[in-house]
């Protein structure tokens, strides 16, 4: 059993909490203990867990990222104008993991999970497996 | 079953070599083969597996992190003071995993597994567990 | 079972392309769904999911990661040339997980699995875990 959920993304840098859509996903896999994967299938997009409480992290993580990796920068040798999406995924991560304990995701009072849209507006994957533990 | 282990930390960048507790975990586990996620439900503190040989790299590390994400940037829109730190998870990582054969996690030779406080003093905690393999 | 793959690097930063060993790792555990595992145990070695067709990628990777942690920087205080290898691997990450379903990988059209050699050349490995899932 593969899990996907499929987003439309509006603009070129975009930060989609998925935390609710994982949760279901897990319930229906039905696995009380273990891990759950959560994967960016995208070169172009990411996948993090990180501070999801207050909408302004987003700007900040979005406006710190392209300081780090310039958008359009002259350097960059790869065909294309998202050599500075790509960089950022290896940066953040193609996917996260996070325990299932008790039949439930375990996040931090103010943890989300983010799928991070690097290149868009484009229609955007993840998918979610899980596997078993005690 | 889920380990927690709980760290006192004492100044507002801090590394904590984890090692021994998660290889102490995964013995109270008792599984042979298979995977182990060691987790930070923490928005300002990250685990990372790194060079834990020479003291010196985590000033090294909260040196270089710092200056890619400088505490109270003015550029930071967060409510609050710790924008870089929340930013620092997601460059990171919430959390890390490793493999274990044979009863035993794998490290190389130089590596360890740190819980990185990037908002202290506080007190922290870090979420153990397995999946099993073969 | 625990699957290696060994590497020799030709240069000090190197991107090896390892996505059919994982597969062929995968394979040989006979694991149709769950999640893979991929583990580098060097501390100046890191792994990353990312855009793998365009080679130009790897360089513009390895300049814009050494503008974020200069090569002999005055400012570390590691015993060693190789502090911005280290802290590239916090950065990357020592590891990578990939979902398993109906036997194989996923991954999309433009991803592969790189182990990035960040202090060569080197004699590397790679170890490959599998965890068992649904």
């Amino acid at each position: 059993m593969l899990k996907k959920f499929t987003y439309t993304t509006k603009t070129r840098l975009e930060m989609i909490d998925v935390t609710a859509d994982v949760a279901q996903a897990v319930s229906d896999f039905g696995v009380n203990y273990g891990l759950v994967y959560v994967f960016s299938p995208h070169t172009a997009a990411a996948v993090t867990v990180m501070e999801a409480t207050d909408p302004n992290l987003k700007k900040d993580l979005n406006h710190a990222l392209s300081k780090l990796f310039p958008y359009k920068d002259p350097d960059y040798t790869h065909l294309g104008n998202n050599a500075d999406a790509h960089l950022k995924v290896a940066t953040l991560g193609a996917g996260q993991t996070l325990i299932i304990d008790n039949g439930h995701i375990i996040l931090g009072e103010w943890q989300g999970i983010y799928l991070c849209e690097l290149d868009g507006p484009r229609q955007r994957e993840i998918y979610i497996k899980v596997a078993q533990g005690m």
